[in-house]
C-alpha cells in the first residue's frame, strides 16, 4: 500500500535539501523586496489556466456544495485573482507595483514523472515597462546562481515575433498552428514547404522561415531590423532590446540567450517571455514571461510579469542533504534524571536526543550516531 | 470570483505570522531531534484515517486512472504508512525509535470555520514506554510556549478508562454510545439515569458515574485506587501515573490536568490521550496520543505517539506580523545607473526595491514606504 503514480513522500535528508534551496531562493526574493503570499490549494474550476484545462492536465473534481474545484496547477493564475480582487481595489497609491513571491506544491497530471511538485517564484503586478521584465528576468538567473547551478541558458523570445505576427497577417488557423508545430520542433525544412505554398508577403515568409535560426546575442536583434515593416516586429524588437540592454547592466546576460523561436507557454503569455534550461534535463527548469491581459478577468486589470521555477527538478537530479546529528543522546537508569540532563542541555541550546527505551550503546557509538553520549549515573 | 467557502489566501503579513510560529516550532522540534518529513498532499482512499471517512470529512475524488484519492487530512496516519512501508524494513537497528516532525495544510469538511488549516506536530515511532508518551507531551507544552501562549491547559487522559473498561464489561454498543455521548457533554444528570438502569457491576456503574468529575492533578489518580479491580482501569491507572511523574520531571505539570472524561479523537487511539486548550476557542489547539495499532495495517507494526497542534488557530485569533521596509527605495532618470546601484546595494546585503515606473517621490516619502529614498543622479 503506497501512494499514486506521480506523488511522492519525501524523507528528512530529501525534504532538507529542497526546503535548503527554498529557503535560499525566498531570501534572495525578499532582498528584491517581493513578499511572499500563499493561495488556497483549491481552486474554482473557472480561476485556473485554461491551457491546461483544455489539455486535461488538473486534478479536478466536485466538493460538497457541487463546485468544480481543481488542485492549484500553478500559481501566476491564483496569484492575479487575489491582487486583482483583494489588493488592488484597496491600493492607496496605484502607481505602485506589487512584488509578490510564492513556494508550494502543486499538481499536474502532464507526461513528466511528477505529478505532485514544488514551485516557487515571483510576480511584479502594476508595472509595463521593460524595465520590469529585465528586474523578473534578472531575478530568475540570481535564483539558479544562488541555487548553485552554474552551467544553464536562459532563452529570451518575445510573443509578438511569431503571435503577433500571425495576427497581424490575418493567418488562417490551420497554417498558423502547423507551422507553430515546425517552429516548436525547429523543422526548417516542413516549414519551408508549408511557407513555399502559401500565399503570404515575401518579408513575411522569409522571417518566418528564419525563426529557428534566429538565435544568440544582441546580433539576432539586429537581423529584426529588416522585418520592422511589420509593426509586431517592430514592437517586439523594440521591446526586446530595451530588455536586452537592461540585462546588461544588471550583468547577467552572459546567461541570456536570444530565441525568437520560442513559441510555448501559458495562454496567458503577452509579451517577453523566457524559459531557463539546465543540462541533461529536457524540460524548462524555470518559465516566465509578460502578462498584461490575465488580471482583468478578475476585476481589476494591471499589468504583469513573473517566472515560476520548479525546484522539484533538483531534487530528481538527485539532491540530499545529510541530517545533522544530535549534540548529545541522554540514557540512563534513572527516567528522571535523564529527563532533567535533556532539560537542563535543551537550554543551553543543544541538540539532543533522549532514550525513551533500552539502548545498545555499542551498536550506537559504532554507528556514529551522535556527537556524544552521556550516560547519567543514578547517583 | 473569490474562493470556495472554508479555503483560504494568505497575504504577506498573515503568512509572515503564520510562517514565523511554524519556524519556531519547527526549531524546537529538531532541538528535541525530531526530523521533518513531508508525505503526498493525496492519499489512497484506504490511507485515510477511518474516523473522517465515516463521517463525510473528506475530499474526496477519482483520479485518472479511476483510483479514490483523499486530500490529506491530517498527517499522523500518512506518516504511519512512511514509516512502515519505508523507514522500518530498512531499519538497521530496530531498538531506536524513529522522532519524525511535519508542517503542512490539511483538508477536511467538518464543521469548523477553516476548511483548509495549517498542521504541525510530532510522532515518536517505535517507543512503548511512558517515557515516550511524556516526552511526547512535555514536547507539546514547550511548543505551545514557544508559539507564545501562556494561558493554556493540556488535558490528560487514557483511552483505557473508558473505551477499555467498556470492552472488558462487554458493555452493549448502544448503551456504550449513549454513555459516551453523556461523558462527552459532561452530562452527570444523564448518565446517573442511564446507569441506574442498566445492568453493571455497582463499581463500574459508580465509576463511570464519577468520570465527568475526574480532573485535576494527580490526587486523581489516587482517586482511581479503589477501581482498580478493573484490569483496564489498572493499566490506564498505572500509565497515567507514569507519565505525569515524568512530567513533573520536565517540569511542565503545572501546565497538565488530568481529564478522566477524554473521549473524543480519532479512531487510531490505543493509550494515553491529551488536548490542549486555550482560552475563547472551543476546540483543542491540539491532540495527540498513542496510537500502537496504526503501523500493523501498513506492512509493519510499532508503539507509537505524537500529536498534531492546529497552527490556524492563532491566525484566526488575529495574528498578523508586519512586513519589514526595504532598506532603499532607488529611482532616477538613467535605467542603467539605476539598476548598476540597486544589484551594489543588494550585494551589500541590502533589501532594495528599484522603481520600475514613473515615481511620485513626495506620496512615498508621506507613507514612510522605506527606511530610505535613493534619486541616482544621472550624471
Amino acid at each position: 500500500m503506497r501512494i499514486a503514480e506521480g506523488l511522492r513522500d519525501l524523507l528528512p535528508e530529501e525534504l532538507a535539501f529542497l526546503e535548503e534551496k527554498e529557503r535560499s531562493a525566498l531570501s534572495l526574493f525578499q532582498a528584491w523586496s517581493y513578499r511572499k503570499v500563499l493561495t488556497t490549494g483549491l481552486e474554482y474550476g473557472e480561476c485556473v489556466e485554461p491551457e491546461m484545462t483544455r489539455k486535461g492536465d488538473l486534478y479536478k473534481f466536485f466538493d460538497r456544495e457541487g463546485q468544480v474545484l481543481a488542485l492549484r496547477p500553478e500559481f501566476t493564475t491564483p496569484i492575479a485573482r487575489l491582487v486583482s480582487s483583494r489588493l488592488l481595489p484597496r491600493a492607496l497609491d496605484g502607481s505602485m507595483p506589487f512584488r509578490l513571491c510564492y513556494s508550494g506544491d502543486v499538481y499536474r497530471y502532464g507526461s513528466g514523472r511528477y505529478r505532485e511538485f514544488r514551485q516557487i517564484g515571483v510576480e511584479l503586478i502594476g508595472a509595463a515597462a521593460e524595465l520590469a521584465d529585465a528586474e523578473v528576468i534578472a531575478l530568475s538567473i540570481e535564483m539558479l546562481l544562488c541555487l548553485g547551478l552554474r552551467d544553464f541558458r536562459v532563452s529570451l523570445g518575445h510573443i509578438g515575433v511569431f503571435a503577433d505576427l500571425a495576427d497581424e497577417l490575418v493567418l488562417e488557423e490551420a497554417l498558423r498552428k502547423k507551422l507553430e508545430v515546425g517552429l516548436a520542433r525547429k523543422d526548417v525544412v516542413g516549414m519551408n514547404s508549408l511557407l513555399a505554398s502559401c500565399v503570404l508577403p515575401e518579408k513575411a515568409k522569409e522571417l518566418v522561415g528564419l525563426l529557428p535560426s534566429l538565435t544568440g546575442g544582441a546580433e539576432v536583434l539586429e537581423r529584426l531590423r529588416a522585418f520592422e515593416c511589420f509593426e509586431s516586429v517592430r514592437r517586439a524588437a523594440a521591446s526586446l532590446r530595451a530588455v536586452y540592454g537592461f540585462l546588461e547592466a544588471f550583468g547577467v546576460q552572459e546567461h541570456v540567450s536570444i530565441d525568437l523561436g520560442i513559441l510555448r507557454g501559458f495562454a496567458y503569455y503577452s509579451g517577453t517571455i523566457f524559459e531557463g534550461y539546465i543540462p541533461d534535463v529536457g524540460f524548462p527548469i524555470l518559465e516566465g514571461g509578460r502578462y498584461d491581459g490575465l488580471l482583468e478577468g478578475f476585476g481589476q486589470s494591471a499589468p504583469a510579469t513573473g517566472f515560476a521555477c520548479n525546484l522539484e527538478t533538483l531534487l530528481a537530479l538527485g539532491g540530499q542533504k545529510p541530517m545533522p546529528k544530535p549534540d548529545a543522546f541522554v540514557y540512563g537508569d534513572s527516567p528522571e534524571k535523564v529527563i532533567r540532563r535533556c532539560q537542563s542541555l535543551r537550554r543551553a541550546g543543544k541538540q539532543v536526543e533522549m532514550a525513551v527505551g533500552p539502548v545498545d550503546a555499542s551498536s550506537l557509538l559504532a554507528a556514529d550516531y551522535c556527537h556524544d553520549f552521556e550516560f547519567v549515573e543514578p547517583s
